[in-house]
């Protein structure tokens, strides 16, 4: 299995960059720009995903998802979030059907 | 910390219900609708990541969020991937700069 | 050459059904359930017509850029807009270049 | 009532463009790159159109649904499609109200 504090460790790398110069790294730069130019990444991101799922290439699609991942992660630092909200509401969901979680949401 | 084994949890249910009754659960129903509907989910869950981003609520990002990972796994599923191709990608990157990374692909 | 008109007459009855109760047609009970269901259905149809670019299936095509556009036109009714507005900017932009209306809009 | 023969104008000029040089306009850099580069510009136009409607911004989303038009219109032209076709589209489903067509596409 995997070595999963990976996740961490990246949203970690993102939170440090958030404070850093916009020259500094490609995370300060997309910080610097604000809101729309990180939301427009993960809609790109998303889009890229479903090309190479329509595309059937496995290592792309890794990539891509990675990609998606990555940039969520972005977002959510953007409003003082973190990985660990994410992993938090998984573990609320648990034991939740997807069925009943969808209706609990609308009811 | 967050119990991070969640999502190793949380692929693993979705590998189960890959090859059950469509009727069996929200999962199941969707890999046996295919491809362009998995897609579809992942679409709009970052439509919906981005327009709770611009709303600034904060528990609804988080919401989003998971859902947009969610249906990720569930793609990543149907290609016969895991989370753990993710966070292997996410491995290989480390060290390397976001800025370095895009250069290495273009090259 | 098509009946271009045919734009002004879908514009015009998705104008009539704004104030239309709910339940009586698909875009009353759109514009009953406000922006973000309206974004969502966009954001929908542009993921489907990138599903069908990539399948190369020309009719298919054809059906998703008419979704596309028609949401759009239910987007612009939602605030006061119609395909006049789109029209006038597409106006505004013949003689510029796309490389020039790029720059004049970054500078 | 605004000219409405530009969509016409606007679609002969991507069409021409088309077989030029990349170097030679915007359209005709984005024909060299290929299906998933223009599809991507429609997923980000669709992005952008979102975050328009979210800030409620009327100049903003025309501008913004004009662009997304305007990719659809370059994508339909890299199939040997044409604003035509979505007229066309149109013009079918006068007189079927969005209810019946969906149900009709269903059965």
């Amino acid at each position: 299995m995997i070595d999963i504090e990976v996740l961490h460790r990246v949203a970690a790398t993102i939170a440090e960059r958030k404070g850093a110069s916009p020259e500094s790294s490609y995370v300060s730069s997309l910080y610097a720009k604000g809101t729309d130019a990180i939301c427009k990444k993960v809609a790109e991101e998303a889009a890229e995903t479903i090309m190479a799922a329509k595309d059937g290439e496995r290592l792309h699609i890794v990539r891509e998802v990675t990609d998606l991942w990555f940039h969520s992660l972005v977002l959510l630092g953007h409003y003082g979030l973190s990985v660990d909200d994410v992993l938090a509401e998984f573990r609320r969901r648990e034991g939740v059907s997807g069925i009943d979680e969808k209706r609990s949401r609308k009811g």
